[in-house]
């Protein structure tokens, strides 16, 4: 079987063994079982337990073998590590192809552990089967109303592949939901980020996939599948253990050895894998990378309500090295036509003496100073920071400036807004397709690296 | 009159004339008497427009010296830039010692703005007034219901006494509302940095003072008295303008020479001043200085739910100089009885599998980690990760954890939590007292920083 269709097995099973299944049920039970109902997984669902007859209303078997009918994926969701090589046995005697191993204190722990995840691979070996973990949650595809985590986990359909080796992601990190795919290698004992990421390579439903690495076993075979796959689909990586303090906590965590940082970011660079440097950039990035083009150039065109908030935005272009947009002089003409005398209308652009002068409302200024420095060949992209704006007019002047966007494709357009946006405010522009942040300085990161990635997709 | 009594004049004045007060009223009328009315303000309110009989109910008077009584503060809210120089000396005249001049085109515009400037300046010279802008929202005072801007504004109560160059600051930012005092100095043709300071120096009311440079005139004056405020009350400053391109939009926002940064940063450190990098760290040094104590060395105690996470603190805390603390051997020792046998009890501490193995909830795991933790001499910080907590249980849980700091007041105490955490979840958690921040980078950023005063505060 390649690697493609063995992942589907995890990814798109028909049928799923939850071998050791818990009895109990209810709030903090970590009964998968139970969850894979509430998720309405669309296969059949087998739970296992030689103490049971049946669990959340399921028929329960006494061992992987009983069940009748062909299983595509178990979850071994035991705690007492000496149990679960049996439990491992029991799914390839029943040529289970696609196994993940929940329970901890394998590599992640001492030398026994250590031996034990050597036992359980050897188990696996020749039956054709692959080990997910252990020390991981498993997989999920909201598609198919799969998850196999214990814990809670609230799932959005955005077309995101993640790879992970923390259950931290699982919970939502960075936002407040999964918000795809998703597959936590955990201590990678077998599955690594270069079979995950071939399954995500031509997935239809993913369009952007996200790593979170602790380590990387293969680095060689991890270099060439991410360089091939980073052409198709953008990928987003937070590299963590990248200081001495976070590696000497990763070998407890996965049993990873993190490895040499700046290594490891010439290594990423050179797969064109984007970088984020802390949890708020990996956000920013899922957001940039979903619904933002690509930045062709580095000139920035900045469209502020606020002389003092121009500042910083132009401040924060030149710490990411972007630059300032020169304008042309018809753009700058039409502008000064309609500003005070004493002001010169240019780039960046206070729009609210024009206002004040011009007796122009904000949105309308607004409007015009983004559309205009859109249409401006000297620009790659426009950050706009908003004025006030009452809710009750949110919704129309988001689809006007929406309009205004689309006219220009090629062009990232980003809102900064905080401070006196109320958050109700900045959720209604969000929800009519406005890309807000809560930054300049992160607007300028974003752009860096939406530049950084043209610049891949260029080369050769 | 000594700058502190004048300052009293602009912060906490009796009355205030608002010469040339628009008629206009209702949203986006900039009718700085309506906003007056709106927020309370204590004392009284004189409108000055010589074509109005009355303006939001009150009787207008046709100039400064019609006003009967004595007059604290003016307000000049009038755009035509030519028209200032007859208002404020109409304020002179009627011997008003403290005005805001709040039109633009003066030193942030052209040569004529320039010397207009120059002459508002000669105006004023040897009347005993003081001018606060040009180019200024004038000044806030919540508790005397006091803001002199022509936007809307939120106001809070906070113990903060704010002094920036730019409106955007009266609008909220970094929060969503202006959190306590402000001084917008704007312009800075007269007041500057040195007599605002010196306003809250002293002010019962003020516990932190926030600041938004752009730019320092009296280089020597400003360092002068920053570093003897800076021993009362922590200031935490945000300078912009830093880079070249965002001098360049300085120079036409307040007309302010930026200078080197580096030199700045420089004269902060010396000072005592907190500088923060960008927006969001302006905001969480606000929080951070609010409520939490100064940290005293830099070991770091890290007690998690996900081992992922406290890979994340630990590689944050070496980012910024931290240490992960080395615990003593009796806390070791009494969290390894609870744990697994696989399982090293250290720090950073990963209590989710001694919860599995001891059989305690995450609660009760969590509080013996954090108290553990702080109890221990080989600590100066914790950093906590929280796991998911039902919403029912969060003011109970709050409560509980709150006891458990105030025990070690000597000692931040930080909370991770973004992801699975809902954003009710959150706000509820620091309505009760814990404080909350959305990822480890911002924490260590924030503990850097508190060591940072800490050292000063020990330094001759």
């Amino acid at each position: 079987m390649n690697v493609v269709s063995q992942m589907k097995l995890f990814m798109e099973p028909k049928s799923v063994a939850i071998v050791g299944a818990t009895r109990r049920t209810g709030p903090l039970s970590f009964n998968i079982v139970e969850k894979l109902l509430d998720f309405g997984f669309e296969g059949k669902i087998y739970p296992v337990n030689p103490e049971a007859d049946q669990i959340s209303g399921l028929k329960a078997y006494p061992s992987a073998m009983d069940i009748p009918g062909p299983v595509d994926l178990a979850v071994i969701p035991v705690w007492e590590r000496s149990s679960i090589p049996d439990l491992v046995r029991q799914c390839t005697e029943k040529e289970i192809k696609a196994i993940v191993v929940v329970g901890q204190g394998f590599a992640d722990a001492d030398d026994e552990g250590r031996a034990l995840q050597q036992e359980l691979l050897g188990i696996i070996r020749g039956t054709g089967a692959r080990l997910l973990g252990p020390n991981s949650l498993g997989v999920a595809n909201p598609s198919k109303g799969l998850c196999t985590a214990f814990i809670d986990v609230r799932m959005e359909s955005l077309p995101i592949g993640l790879i992970c080796q923390s259950g931290l992601f699982f919970g939502g990190l960075p936002a407040s939901a999964l918000l795809g795919k998703a597959i936590d290698i955990a201590n990678a004992s077998d599955i690594h980020f270069a079979e995950a990421l071939q399954y995500y390579e031509d997935d239809p439903e993913t369009k952007l996939i996200v790593l979170h690495i602790e380590g990387v076993r293969d680095g060689r075979g991890f270099i060439e599948v991410a360089h091939r796959v980073s052409r198709k689909k953008p990928i987003v990586a937070l590299k963590v253990a990248k200081t001495e303090q976070g590696a000497q906590a990763a070998q407890s965590h996965t049993g990873t050895l993190a490895g040499r940082d700046d290594i490891f970011d010439a290594a990423l660079k050179q797969c064109g894998i984007v970088r984020a440097g802390d949890i708020d950039e990996l956000a920013d990035l899922i957001k940039a990378f979903l619904h933002l083009p690509p930045m062709r150039g580095r000139r920035v065109g900045i469209v502020s309500i606020s002389g003092g908030a121009a500042i910083m935005a132009a401040d924060a272009c030149a710490s990411e090295n972007l630059e300032v947009a020169r304008l042309s002089a018809p753009t700058e003409e039409g502008l000064q036509e309609l500003s005070p005398q004493w002001m010169r209308a240019t780039n960046p652009l206070d729009y609210w003496p024009i206002g004040i002068h011009s007796r122009k409302s904000a949105p309308e200024m607004a409007k015009k100073g983004v559309r205009d420095f859109l249409a401006d060949s000297g620009t790659d992209a426009v950050i706009h920071v908003p004025g006030y704006y009452p809710p009750q007019d949110v919704s129309r002047i988001a689809k006007d400036f929406v309009h205004v966007s689309e006219a220009f494709p090629e062009k990232p357009v980003c809102w900064w807004m905080s401070g006196y946006h109320a958050k109700g405010v900045i959720a209604e522009f969000e929800s009519q397709g406005i890309d807000v942040f809560p930054s300049c300085e992160r607007i300028a990161r974003v752009l860096a690296k939406l530049h950084q990635h043209w610049q891949f997709l260029q080369s050769d």
